[in-house]
């Protein structure tokens, strides 16, 4: 893969099929921007109707070709593509680019069209990037090749790149220029019909020149083979994406733009969170983690000290650093110490450290020096708002010797100084980034802290547990024998007992002195349900009553309800079933639902109102590592509630961990499940409480 | 008060008090200023040890300048700002502005100093800005006033700027100049010592040159009239604002930096809210907010139509503008029909509108114009991503022809095409803003959007009930005169009556069989609670029962409690409280604090965790209107509860509304309730089951 790959990205002789000498035409920039990037190999331009371009012999067909040619940009009419396309197959190319628009991303005729391409490039043992992509770069000195039509040749540097759009793929490498930002290679990958973001990924993870990744992707084409690669990569090389589509609306754009389902959007956050890869909402925040990654160490944990030679911009800092959930300890004592000797008494001695104005260099120098040694921070970030009385490269010269040994991550703000200012220069150019606001460098510390955390928190483990499955599988097969569409009631309960789940068990009564025969036995309060499938949404209903509390009480309801459902279903055979109530503990949902793309995702979250209108649930997707399902729980706004609220006994966590480990086997053993739905499961201090009350397994049809 | 500014920001003739000829000097800056941007009248230099400063005559004191005075500026050590103070005065100056710092923002000596000078000041009927500020600007071309120390003099514009921190004042004027914004007056005022942030609004309110005012706040001095002279001034200038101290780590930080108490942020985002006035988090949404404002109508309303070339952007366009809350609905059929007529088939015809690659200015134009004429949007978002094949300029001109009569919204996205780029360039010159990407137009829209929203939103009235004041007058009296820190238990629930806020009322028993005549004479099922004041948290220590159904259970309950009580207070007198016990209904909170700046505000969310841990509450300051208390209600997260979940009747909205009146009507007539907690106050869909079952009030001391 890594050969094939490299004859794409590090081709020895390149022909541009379509190349004409028109200004403006794509095949000509292309052309140009090859030569313009004095490529270190030789192009030959291809194209039937004319002898030279741009002062170069051309040729009618690559055929002609007098040399080997190991790459083809292709950029004929999309009629024409095939063809061309087999006669790079028959003389031998070894990767082609195809850059020509209007196949699978334009409907049905599209599609037809890039499947016949595809066929001819399998057919031959090339690979293809394309069709409908913007090109692609190697800055490489050794290799130094820009096929692509843009504007833009960036500058070398050690960040790979990935973009599905082209469009967004050139905006990108406009600004990265602006802002000073080098990539090692760009690869616009268009439909991806051959060649994926995966397979690029690969490529990457063995490229010396590539030491951070940047995505900008619409949909994945193959997320299992994602996941593997990018949870691997991103141990040793920073994955950091921007997804579209994040909204619903959104995703409906993207999947007509691309012509590919994308997935919701809460799998692609679980999958990124899962593997390590940094997402961000805007291309500038791209930037600004890209930026930082190239310059700094990752922090090493979300602890943060401001230095600041002015209080407005220090609070800004502040407000923007806590709300993005990075922490600010206040300075030791052995550091106010030091600062005392040589700065104002004036000054806050606190975190922010705003040493007021007329702080100049020196004093920048020395409150670094001190605030470096304390160890509590891991991130420092110094602030100059330049006053005209001082000299801001000095500033920046001070502060870069305050910070040059450090393993600290510095980000620094020159506010209002300018992009291009003298200081901000200075600093640029010794790899600290700078801001000029300070909100920015919150959110950007905020994201690779995550980054960190993920690197250092333990990988988990998968558990199994010792269950019953051979009844489940009967239950199962019974329920497909009578084509079911879901297995409900005490079937469902029975599924989750198999599994090591304890549940809140069923038992029917068809007579009311059946009813407080049972009642009695269960132990008072109970629940009465009616037993009658047509009867979906009980609570509705009214066809649940909780908390009977005397034999008398379960009488007078079951003769209730009879009254009621006979009224309603006149021939029905009536029965209720009856179940222990649990008065204490918490109502949670564990659920189960299969993403189109990522397969089952795993939900928890607390009962009722959470779930429904706050939204506060947590998804993950399946297979669940110990660590996941602890995560799962904690992440959860409403968890103070399982600790322990205002001073409750908090819930038997390990318990609640163990069942969603065990669901998760669950959904591992019986792929037939489209959807599970735990609801309630209570979680109670005591572990015999921990318990089940219903279920749904939904069935594919 | 109008003609002292004009003082102010519009002398004839400036003394600078201090100025000397030392580079890098603030007074030799601020004079050299002055100079620069060629002020309209005559510039005294003041300093006892230069005969000529910059080629000019200097004078050794103010009272040695041969002509009249109006505005002098003091730049002199702090110790001698009284001094020359006093000089000013006896000259008969107007005005000043003292830059000089080290007053009441370095503590108890600064603050004995400003309140010298301020006396000063005061005795000889000047007006003062600063202590501790950066200086003033007004970029009228018949006063070209710029006496500040900073490096830029600002770009004339309808904008007027007020900022507490000097060096904010500075990073913005800077910036403001790279991206092309002007201003017409800026005021750092920095301590306030006399003239005030709501000074300077009132004197923008007349300013013929002012259309839109900045703010950068840290803290209110006077948030009373703050509210009045905003709520006025808003409904005809927009006003934007950065108040920083967000959280309380920021708001600590604002309250050392500037030696004065920062209020709540709850209710500082109240009062914005209420008065119209737009908070943006950061100083880059200032900007963004500031130019599409002095640029383009506010939008009607919150209706979207995206415009693209290019599929990527378009996505992250729709994914922005969802996300901050605005629509974007679909193309109308007539809008589709036209577009079919000349763009490709290949293309959307959605919202966002992709006019596929290879659209280019006459694409722009007709696509425009057909999308400006559908009545479903009031904003309009063209995003143009230029490849190479296309003449950005053109595309630029095609836009601005399309859109330059139409009275809808228009916010550009030239996404990487360089902020200096031919086709920005054209754009920013026709007054259409232009963003190179798309997720900020989404957060301007909205927070532009919101404005309108507060502007066409009816104001609301203030209501009075009848209510029996005297009944609370002597309650109030009684425990003032028992010296309680609280009205609680019966007492409260009385307050609440005699406002005509139905409470589930309290009989006291102290002994079981009079505890079971009172449950009976109540109606099962009831609630006991031990009425011993020690017992604070009742709910804890499980002194409160609920649900008793029967006498039996009353019976058995009430001698239960005793026999705890007797253990832990075995020489109290024993004796429990009933209460009916409401079992339909939701639990709300409604509440009252003071916060230190804005007074009394009101609180409103459900009970217990979507207070305490979801924080869905709403606050708003006291008095409210109709409109006011329904916004509160319909704002919560949780709504949706009180609206009908899942098929559940709503509940009486209207009496809900009344209540919170009533709170507020309680709160007007009686200043010495600190807090109120009435909590839970449960609502139904029934009027009568609407009631208050606890209540607090907390007295001041």
């Amino acid at each position: 893969m890594k050969k094939e790959l490299d004859a794409i990205f590090k081709p020895k002789s390149v022909a541009i099929i379509g190349a004409t000498g028109r200004k403006g035409s794509i095949g000509r920039e292309t052309l140009h921007n090859i030569l313009l990037a004095e490529f270190n190999g030789k192009v030959f331009p291809v194209n039937p109707n004319a002898q030279v371009i741009h002062s170069i012999k051309a040729y009618s067909t690559v055929l002609d070709v007098p040399d080997a040619v190991d790459l083809a940009i292709i950029i004929v009419p999309k009629e024409k593509v095939a063809e061309v396309v087999t006669q790079c197959g028959e003389k031998g190319v070894k990767g082609i680019v195809v850059i020509t628009a209007g196949f699978s991303e334009t409907g049905k005729e599209g599609e037809k069209r890039e499947k016949e391409v595809l066929n001819i490039v399998r057919e031959y043992g090339m690979r293809m990037i394309g069709p409908n992509c913007f090109g692609i770069v190697n800055t490489d000195p050794k290799v130094n090749l820009n096929a692509t039509f843009g504007k833009t040749y960036p500058k070398q540097g050690r960040i790979g790149f990935i973009t599905q759009s082209g469009a967004m793929g050139e905006a990108i490498m406009n600004t990265a220029k602006e802002l000073g930002i080098g990539f090692s290679v760009v690869a616009s990958i268009g439909n991806k019909a051959d060649i994926s973001s995966n397979d690029i990924l690969e490529y990457f993870k063995n490229d010396p020149n590539t030491d951070i990744i940047l995505l900008y992707l619409e949909n994945f084409g193959n997320p299992k083979r994602f996941t593997q690669i990018a949870r691997e990569i991103s141990r040793k090389k920073p994955m950091v994406v921007v997804k579209s589509g994040r909204t619903s609306l959104g995703a409906k754009a993207a999947s007509s733009h691309t012509g590919a389902l994308a997935g919701l959007d809460v799998g692609v956050d679980a999958l990124f969170e899962q593997t390590g890869v940094m997402r961000v909402d805007t291309v500038e925040e791209l930037f600004n983690v890209a930026s930082a990654l190239a310059n700094q160490p990752v922090p090493k944990g979300n602890k943060v000290c401001v230095v600041t030679n002015a209080g407005g911009p220090g609070i800004l800092a502040t407000d923007a650093l806590i709300n993005n959930g990075l922490e600010m300890p206040t300075l030791s004592p052995a550091t106010i110490k030091t600062l005392k000797k040589f700065i104002s008494s004036e000054a806050s001695f606190s975190n922010p450290m705003d040493m007021v104005a007329g702080a100049g260099a020196k004093e920048f120098k020395l409150t670094l020096d001190a605030v470096l040694k304390d160890k509590r921070y891991d991130a420092i970030i110094p602030i100059f708002v330049p006053p005209v009385t001082i000299d801001q490269l000095e500033v920046a010269k001070n502060i870069y010797e305050a910070v040059k040994k450090s393993n600290k991550t510095i980000l620094a703000c020159f506010m209002g100084a300018g992009y291009g200012s003298e200081g901000v220069s200075f600093l640029k150019e010794h790899n600290i980034p700078v801001f000029i606001f300070p909100e920015a460098i919150a959110k950007t510390l905020a994201t690779i802290s995550s980054y960190n955390k993920w690197l250092t928190s333990p990988k988990g483990k998968y558990r199994t547990f010792k269950v019953d499955r051979d009844k489940v599988k009967s239950i199962f097969n019974k329920a497909k024998s009578e084509k079911l569409d879901a297995i409900v009631g005490e079937d469902a309960i029975e599924i989750l007992q198999a599994y090591g789940i304890r549940s809140a068990g069923y038992q029917y009564a068809s007579t009311a002195n059946e009813a407080a025969a049972i009642a009695t036995k269960l132990g008072y309060p109970v629940v009465m349900k009616i037993n009658t499938p047509q009867i979906l949404h009980k609570t509705e209903f009214g066809a649940v009553v909780v908390d009977l509390r005397t034999e008398k009480e379960v009488k007078t309801t079951f003769n209730d309800l009879k009254k009621k459902i006979v009224k309603f279903k006149p021939n029905e055979k009536f029965s209720v079933s009856l179940q222990e109530m649990i008065t204490e503990g918490v109502e949670t949902v564990i659920g189960m639902s299969i993403d189109p793309s990522f397969g089952p995702l795993v939900m928890f979250g607390l009962g009722g109102i959470y779930v429904e209108i706050m939204k506060d649930v947590s998804f993950k997707i399946h297979p669940l590592t110990d660590v996941q399902a602890r995560d799962m729980i904690r992440s959860l706004k409403s968890y103070p509630l399982l600790s322990g609220f205002r001073g409750a006994k908090p819930v038997d966590l390990k318990t609640l961990e163990e069942t969603l480990l065990r669901v998760s086997q669950l959904i591992h053993d019986f792929e037939d499940f489209i959807e599970i739905d735990i609801n309630p499961f209570i979680v109670s201090p005591n572990k015999e409480n921990c318990k089940a009350v219903d279920a749904r397994f939904i069935l594919k049809k």
